[in-house]
């Protein structure tokens, strides 16, 4: 199978040739529940972790499936990535254990943990104005210039692989647990995460239909899947998922969405606020805004009632601290 | 062996027959790791996130533990338990899980979270004044009452046994991870998770040094270990550690700390508030002041300099808002 962009759709098989490699490299994050929040939302939930990833995203595990694929030479000329700053971090961390030399360009207004940790992994960071320049082109750039191997953050059949490794562990968790899962939320930016899951649970008995979890304006999947092609989002909009802002779903993602996706849910910024106080109460874990949306949407009821065992992503964690106090704040109701 | 008091200290076989009934029920929390805190402390630190348990502490274990071995006749007649807020989650929720009537006593001023939580897992809550009255008495009182088993919070070898069941964990995980550690540190209050964990690990080659984690004012395990018998705080110290003010150690954890601990360290509430803070950025985990202890113990250089390979107990994340966004603002540095 290829996409629209003659990529080929990665199988079962490349997804558990990920897990292999990633064994012992990458987290298996916990897949924890609450009765408190069972109780909320009035159905079974089970919330897989993937902000305790190494990095602190499931970007890790895509970043380092993909660097181990390149050969010798490319590994000594170094990788370029562009990102908000979950992919940085999970390119900066993997480059820098294989001992990789790592360019990352970054908004300038990314939080500034995503950046800070960046440059703590040992990576360049190349910063670029998010509303006036285009992050690919820079990348390009660079790329071309230093002979650097480009890591897309999803339109990549060995990054979607790699975050296909969180439908893997979801599928044996669940079962070690003894619920059989009627569906899987997980947040959407260009789909990589979203595709990745849908992959590894693709052809499940009985079948789990799978969600992507998006921000209000930022609702690009959604749109396009109505569509029945990728369109993109307004350049004007705005959210505070930093994590979820690409402006239109990867066409490999898109084509793995348009066969595997139930659909997608829509979140307002406050029902982000109330996912990361929740997840404060609940569940003890620190979650950013975007690694947030999909818990937000099973709490605001945007799932349908025949689900009843539902598994929740949470993809990450860096957050600033006034960030989360905000949230905290405002999110508690 | 028997202690002062005369229950016997549980063996290894105990603790091993705790984690065959605890399987399935309790969490296996994972063993985190952050190349950011490894490089604050300047070892490698493998963190035991128990504030993920069910409940949200360690404390679910032994309380599991301890009411599975109870039989038909008591299970019918109830249980009662003293506690601060995470021995009172534990045994509500033990108790919900095998139909057993629960009657906790609590600090009127216990953090909010910790009393709501306790009544949501179906016990009932009895209040009683912290620097005016005896839980001990209060809630022997209810089960001389109420023919009702008393679950005490550490002295007691089948809580012990389900707390040591951390050690087993932090054995098989440091080894999956290839680390050989040199130390683990773990809270201590009464001394039933840190006694646990140094019966688990007793006899490991090479041998492990196995460190309590107490508050200024509450470390009466150190002073115990000193004096060569158990001595008691002043009843005048305050700490924001609310989970780490029993009066005294427990008798058995003390015979077992005697024999197996390689000491006791001190941290301060500013220590502890950095530690929450540290947990936050470079974790993504919700730590409260008490379960933050051992973290800040080696944070703020308390371990000696061999140890380079080093586990810390995280042990509990029940902590309200404004105690949390106080601990950022102030722990931040």
């Amino acid at each position: 199978m290829a996409d629209d962009a003659g990529m080929p759709i990665p199988d079962r098989a490349a997804i558990e040739a990920a897990a292999r490699r990633l064994s012992g490299q990458a987290i298996v994050t916990p897949l924890l529940s609450s009765p408190m929040l069972d109780a909320r939302i009035g159905r079974r939930i089970l919330v897989k972790a993937e902000s305790l990833q190494r990095t602190g995203s499931f970007k890790f595990r895509g970043a380092l499936n993909t660097l181990l694929s390149l050969d010798t030479e490319t590994r000594q000329r170094g990788v370029v990535a562009f990102s908000s700053g979950n992919h940085a971090q999970g390119v900066a961390a993997a480059a820098q254990r294989l001992g990789i030399p790592a360019t990352i360009v970054m908004p300038a207004d990314a939080p500034a943990i995503k950046t800070a940790n960046t440059r703590a992994y040992g990576a360049t960071v190349v910063p670029y104005d998010r509303h006036r320049e285009s992050r690919e082109a820079i990348a390009e750039r660079i790329a071309r210039e230093q002979q650097a191997a480009l890591i897309p953050p999803f339109d990549d059949p060995r990054v979607i692989a790699g975050q296909g490794t969180v439908g893997l562990e979801i599928a044996r968790q669940s079962q070690e647990l003894g619920c059989t899962l009627d569906a899987v939320v997980a947040p959407c930016s260009g789909g990589g995460l979203v595709g990745g899951i849908a992959l590894a649970l693709a052809g499940a008995r009985p079948a789990i239909r799978i969600y992507a979890a998006e921000p209000e304006g930022f609702d690009d999947m959604r749109r396009s899947l109505a569509a029945g092609h990728r369109v993109a989002n307004a350049s004007t909009v705005q959210s505070i998922c930093d994590c979820l802002l690409a402006p239109m779903p990867g066409a490999l993602p898109f084509a793995i969405a348009q066969r595997h996706l139930a659909g997608s849910l829509t979140v307002s910024d406050d029902d982000v606020r109330h996912a990361m106080a929740v997840a404060f109460t609940d569940l003890k874990l620190v979650l950013e805004p975007g690694g947030a949306a999909a818990l937000a949407a099973v709490l605001a009821g945007e799932l349908d009632d025949a689900a009843q065992y539902v598994a929740v992503v949470v993809s990450g964690g860096n957050v600033d601290r006034e960030m989360f106090e905000s949230a905290l704040d405002r999110g508690a109701k």
